[in-house]
């Protein structure tokens, strides 16, 4: 394959990886700020990309027994003051709402009017006021387990925000399940956990480790929180899904009481779990190139575009002909249980070839008189592996376009799988993790880092100097990894689990 | 069939209709208060017929070119001050969020903190918020038609409200799109309202009238509202969907204008349109009887349930694995494109029938050891028409389950369009007008009212004159109606128009 000498992105991911992840959201037109502080306008190439995304994590959700719902977008002040570490975690980014009205104020304009009793808080997430629900809807051990889904915009007042990565308003799944035994709700805590890292790495081609936070990164107010976390091309961590075991903290500030088929009264044992539209922060940086992002074929908003090329104003009806008909050949056709989308970029300017690949969309084709009469299209693939810009017969392309598209799927996800191995060290030396960590050469940050799986003693104290030293957390304590043990990265201590630290988003 | 004594819901439609609908909405498990001023939980049962609703008419937004994107939840101040009657006409009824963070008050207790220096409105509608991108992804006439949907919840602070009808938070979808022409504009409008009828008439089974609003009924900001309006079985009018030409009103809030292809830049025509889950209300009131709601089939939130009857133990696992094997079969079908929705209730309560009637499944199952031994099922229909509570053989309701469900959904159509044309009459005499909507017995409003058909000048006065005699108001200006002419209802005045007039939702 033939180096190109510029790229459609500039900078590039070594040049600038910060800023050319802003450009290549701004060029892809999946989503631009808004001028609301923090708030992003998601666009419909963005949009249909979630609604893939939702629809995949929904049938996921429901085949596994939770059914969905919706509750008030706002919570009263009381309700989030009822777990203690709950609201401690949430009160510095909460969007209150103190009026239910307008009215003309001293200088003409408009200003709030009618104060309400009580603030409302914009949800941040529902534990609380689902509580109160879920108080209602339990009262035996015959209405559990209670597994509720919803699908919500919720709000976090951030300071510093960046396009999907961390938006002061985001779009997100949140569930809350119910349960008698604390057993019960901790199967569904790793069951859920499951679910997000087979989305993850089946449809969004981001390999995963799947791990349990330390008590300092859990969620406020949970026992413990599972996770699941990505690298990006940066080499830094992405948290990609959570899932929390909520132990009886929230059962007992909401009262969810049941009875047990011995007759006893007890409190509940609840989980919540949650993805958002970070999970497209997470796709671009996994698989974004120096031209753009790349779009997994089981979640592009669109699979195919055909630009048809028709020079001489004679040959145009012929090649829109060929264009129409091959494209409702391809949407009649399913990639997995969704049809083929197609889209037919009929426009005369120049370049259209480059904005499609500044898109993301996984197989472009071009269809010119010659192609015609030679009974073939030409093609090119955005992960550049599948024989790149190169001719194929019509009919034989139309047959293997589901395989085309798995082979892309599948180059995505090794491509990434390769990137976090090469840069996931097991380091046991002190002195070689600070070096691992620290950018030799101010220039060139990236050559340094990754994920280092190194001992740590559990407490808080090591945890805390390597946050401040270096910048870097735990970002888990991988699953069946228990063997791994050795002298603390920090303090030396033997018999240490081995964890991940890296740099996070 | 034989009349039961007594209903499933007190009070009945008669005794007490209002009462009736928060009784058969309690009964239904389709939704509850939330301990949120005027905000609704909407439960599974209710989410799941929202989803319904949603899938159908996304589908055919999509059909017609639309294209869903996400704007944001809020609203700066000085947007909603661009469109002068706009504002007024949400003023009051805006939350207003003010602070950004929540700190320790002089008592001990969380007060707001971090005061905006504009405040937010959380959008009760976003003509003005998606102006502003708008503004920025229109620049020449090749970007037009712009075709935009949301998926949105909304706030607007509601006085009295009351569950599905009018709730302070709903879910809704509005369209928003952008011509070069007020023709193409116009004929959007009109299209998307037809739209609504068909989800209404051919989903819903709701028979509704298309029209036209008066200039007093507009969309604040609008150059011309139209809406369907249906009846409801007090007789009331409920608006169950409305599209708006906004002219160049909006446009030029926004300013979103485009060089044309003589070259000229001229502001944009625009529309917006809106249903919401105001139309799960309009659906209980349509179809519900004295036992409750009646789903139909089109957009039901499950269609049919088994109920499995095993009163000796030796009897239960035959019992079970008929039913298991009847509700497999059953789900491997499909009702229109969606598959076939069986629920299993094997709870050994009395009364688990009478649960499903209230929830209004379409179709119960019942499967005693006699139905096994005789290759048959016993099954009720809630429409109560079909072969009511008859038995059929097994293989025979597998094989006419969708006819079964097509002639749920055509009874309950033609029963509501039958019930609107009984009460629907032309008024042409004011007196007689006056008297079909003054209750002559107090103890029974029921029997007088309807939908009227009368001329009416154009004037407001005469409007305003009826509205404060009677509370009733014109609910539109029937399309294809143009003929019908007669001396105006209020004042006389010849040539009048003809329009219909309710009291209304």
């Amino acid at each position: 394959m033939a180096k190109k000498a510029k790229t459609a992105i500039t900078p590039t991911r070594t040049e600038d990886y910060t800023e050319w992840y802003q450009q290549v959201v701004r060029a892809s037109d999946l989503a631009e700020r808004s001028p609301v502080r923090g708030c992003m306008v998601i666009r419909p190439w963005g949009y249909a990309l979630w609604e893939n995304i939702v629809r995949e994590l929904d049938d996921m959700f429901k085949a596994t027994g939770v059914k969905n719902a919706y509750f008030p977008l706002f919570i009263p002040l009381s309700f989030l003051e009822k777990e203690a570490e709950h609201v401690e975690g949430f009160a510095k980014e909460c969007a209150v709402v103190t009026h239910h009205r307008l009215e003309k104020g001293p200088e003409g304009g408009l200003v709030p009017a009618g104060s309400l009793n009580e603030p409302l808080v914009v949800r941040p997430t529902s534990e609380t006021i689902i509580g109160d629900s879920f108080s209602k809807w339990v009262s035996s051990y015959r209405d559990l387990p209670l597994l509720i889904n919803q699908w919500a915009n919720v709000v976090r007042w951030e300071m510093r925000t960046r396009i999907f990565l961390r938006t002061s308003e985001f779009l997100w799944q949140e569930g809350h399940t119910v349960h008698a035994t604390d057993k019960d709700a901790i199967e569904r805590t790793r069951l859920m956990l499951d679910v997000y890292a087979k989305l993850a790495e089946e449809y969004l081609a981001i390999p995963v480790i799947k791990g349990t936070k330390t008590p300092s990164e859990r969620f406020p107010g949970a026992l413990d929180t599972l996770c699941i976390e990505a690298m990006m091309q940066d080499r830094k961590a992405l948290q990609a899904g959570t899932s929390h075991f909520l132990g009886q903290n929230f059962a007992k500030a909401s009262d969810i009481k049941f009875h047990s088929a011995e007759g006893t009264e007890e409190y509940a044992w609840t989980t919540s779990w949650g993805a958002s539209t970070r999970l497209i922060g997470g796709l671009i940086m996994t698989h974004g190139d120096d031209d753009g992002i790349i779009l997994p074929p089981r979640v592009a908003s669109s699979h195919v575009v055909i630009m048809p090329i028709a020079k001489k104003p004679e040959d145009r009806s012929k090649v829109m002909e060929y264009t129409e008909t091959l494209a409702k050949e391809l949407r009649e056709k399913y990639y997995h249980h969704r049809r083929i989308q197609v889209e037919i970029d009929d426009r005369d300017v120049g370049g259209r070839g480059w904005d499609w690949i500044k898109k993301g969309i996984p197989v472009r084709v071009e269809i010119g008189p010659r192609d015609i009469a030679d009974n073939s299209v030409f093609i090119g693939t955005r992960d550049k592996e599948y024989k790149d810009r190169s001719s194929l017969k019509r009919d034989q392309f139309v047959a293997e376009i589901t395989n085309i598209l798995d082979e892309i799927q599948d180059t995505l996800f090794q491509r990434a799988l390769t990137f976090r191995e090469k840069n996931t060290i097991i380091i046991n030396d002190n002195k070689q993790f600070y070096e691992f960590f620290t950018p030799q050469n101010q220039d060139k940050p990236e050559i340094h880092g990754g994920f280092s799986l190194s001992p740590w003693c559990g407490s808080e104290e090591c945890e805390s100097k390597i946050k401040e030293d270096l910048s870097v957390t735990i970002r888990c304590i991988p699953f069946d990894n228990e063997a791994e043990k050795g002298n603390c990265i920090c303090c030396g201590k033997p018999d240490s689990k081995q964890v991940i630290f890296a740099k996070a988003y």
